[in-house]
């Protein structure tokens, strides 16, 4: 009859998860290499629909690595996408996060061009987590680099989105040489950060448009060439601040009114690239600003690039970003770090105006 | 001291104008060729703004050439521009009407190219005129095609804009084929006949979009493949009549809801044309529409397109128009004819709703 108890830790695990229900299981995190991860199960606001679930540590199949998550940001999108306000709806229930640096932990026998030990982004989805086990290609390997100090690792982890939109949009909407002037709005955000810098790097002018005081001397340090609070005015005070030249790009993550100024503050045949409604409100577009000015509208969504663009432009375009993040040639500020099982706090600072910086998840201090 | 008093005929009226005010001129019509032309000298409603005035007739200088106005259109931008609501201010005083068709009268001697008695379009602009002194460079000669019927001269006089619009917009903003889907408002107007039956040559599918009732059956008769009343739902009609296809190019000349509605029918990549504003409203537009599904917005303007096209792609343009209008392949609709001294009851006719063709200045019955 003891035989009949001899059952695998596996199975002792979901029977007391059966009797105990799912909160028991945390009590075994110290003996079974509990580990955490974040869920929702439906949509709504983040602070209140995700939560803290822990998984034991699994074997690898063929083909799949173990990567400890050393730190993945929160990014506006992925709360707009908890909320259901998103371009795309995830499959429920889903695991949060879309990017983040990792260590490699053990490689099964099948994959190769990985090591121990090597730093990894994670690319494949779910990155709010203690540890993620997923094929090979849901890991982009990072040259060795020896040793990274903290602030360098936190910096990577943010590499494969924003520096890569603010690379793109300032590539592929407009034939920008040094000396022409853009605008953008949310110019404190993290993307609004890396185009003022990558844009500086290019000698290109930047009119950054921020709706708050005392961002100013962040951005012009990061490189900006003007500062402006958005207004009623702002067409007019864009005009002032670039002088003789006009305007060729606007990019604007803002929406609403914001859009519609960025775009009177085009010149002829000028481009406004929108990448996100912060303010939650459509924009009033005058078709005859399209018609007299032939200003052009477009959008950019990096997921959609991600989808479409081919192996060669993808390398092409990291090889530029990787390099520009770990010589700290580019770099974004970070507002705080939350541990996994911090989640809710953490979003919720995430959620809050007036940060000047990423909220970061941190599984284990750096 | 007779002599003193053999003063030429010009200086005669000079004199009796002198003497008696302008009006007085037009007792001399009868024997010193006064011409009728339309003039504004301030912006304002078209009916209230517009004066006929006279002219002599005066010689030819070097390079000129006299014609007599057969034609003209009253286009909905010559309203606009009376008005002052136009991409660009007339310098005041100004003679309005932007195009037209004409016959050689006369050739100084230094032209070449144009002979007596040949058709000519009018592209100088201040065509609502009896007759046209100018430089040979703004008529552009038709070839000798033989005597036309009033109706061809009436359909030729329309051939430089309205024709031109539909074609370049059809051409120079989508990869369209045969079989492919595009949707457009306004489809009653001019622009929009044209569309239809260049669409309809090119075998793509037409969704005929208008404001109100009983224009189905005109639409159907050009081409159109399915013809839709705007309102709040126009996107999910859309949606249905183009059934397993899905809608590459709108083209929009409304503004206002309409152009929001078109946007939302698009497939991903798409793009939106504005050419006309005719709600007078602008266009409420989710930058989401942008982002998410790559919508496109641009403009177009004939205008900018006369400035900086290439000779080469004008005669490419004209070359495929003329030769459709002149066999009768592609037509407009005329609602009423008026002479030049009729400007007022010809502009408030062009400016009312529910019309179905181009009012037309013709100077003397064709």
């Amino acid at each position: 009859m003891y035989s009949n108890f001899r059952v695998s830790r596996r199975s002792t695990l979901r029977m007391l998860t059966f009797f105990f229900g799912f909160t028991a299981l945390s009590s075994f995190s110290s003996f079974a290499a509990e580990l955490k991860y974040t869920e929702f199960t439906r949509l709504g606001d983040p602070a209140e629909v995700l939560e803290v679930k822990l998984e034991k540590s699994r074997p690898l199949a063929s083909g799949e690595v173990r990567v400890k998550v050393l730190a993945s940001p929160i990014h506006p999108s992925n709360l707009l996408q908890i909320a259901g306000k998103y371009g795309t709806m995830p499959a429920l229930p889903s695991t949060p996060g879309s990017e983040g640096i990792g260590q490699v932990v053990e490689i099964s026998s099948e994959v190769s061009g990985l090591s121990k030990g090597q730093l990894v982004l994670l690319v494949g989805g779910g990155t709010w987590r203690d540890e993620m086990v997923a094929p090979a290609g849901n890991f982009i390997p990072l040259p060795d680099m020896g040793a990274q100090s903290p602030e360098m690792i936190e910096q990577l982890s943010m590499a494969a989105i924003n520096p890569l939109s603010a690379l793109l949009m300032l590539n592929n909407f407009a034939d920008l040489k040094e000396g022409d002037w853009i605008v953008h709005s949310a110019a404190n955000s993290a993307v609004g950060g890396y185009i003022i810098q990558l844009a500086k790097r290019r000698g290109i002018n930047t009119i950054n448009v921020v709706r708050r005081e005392g961002l100013a001397e962040d951005l012009m340090k990061k490189g900006g060439t003007v500062v402006l609070i958005d207004g009623p005015d702002l067409a007019a005070k864009i005009a002032k601040a670039a002088g003789e030249s006009t305007v060729a790009l606007a990019i604007d993550a803002v929406g609403g009114e914001t859009f519609s100024r960025l775009a009177q503050s085009l010149e002829h045949g000028g481009t406004l690239v929108s990448y996100g409604v912060l303010s939650g409100k459509p924009a009033v577009f005058n078709p005859a600003m399209a018609i007299f000015n032939d200003i052009r509208i477009r959008g950019f969504w990096l997921s959609k690039w991600f989808e479409t663009a081919g192996a060669k432009e993808k390398q092409a375009a990291f090889g530029q970003i990787i390099p520009l993040v770990a010589s700290g040639a580019i770099k974004a500020n970070v507002d705080s770090r939350f541990s996994v099982s911090e989640i809710k706090q953490a979003v919720a600072r995430a959620a809050q105006r007036g940060r000047n910086g990423k909220v970061l998840i941190v599984p284990s201090a750096l």
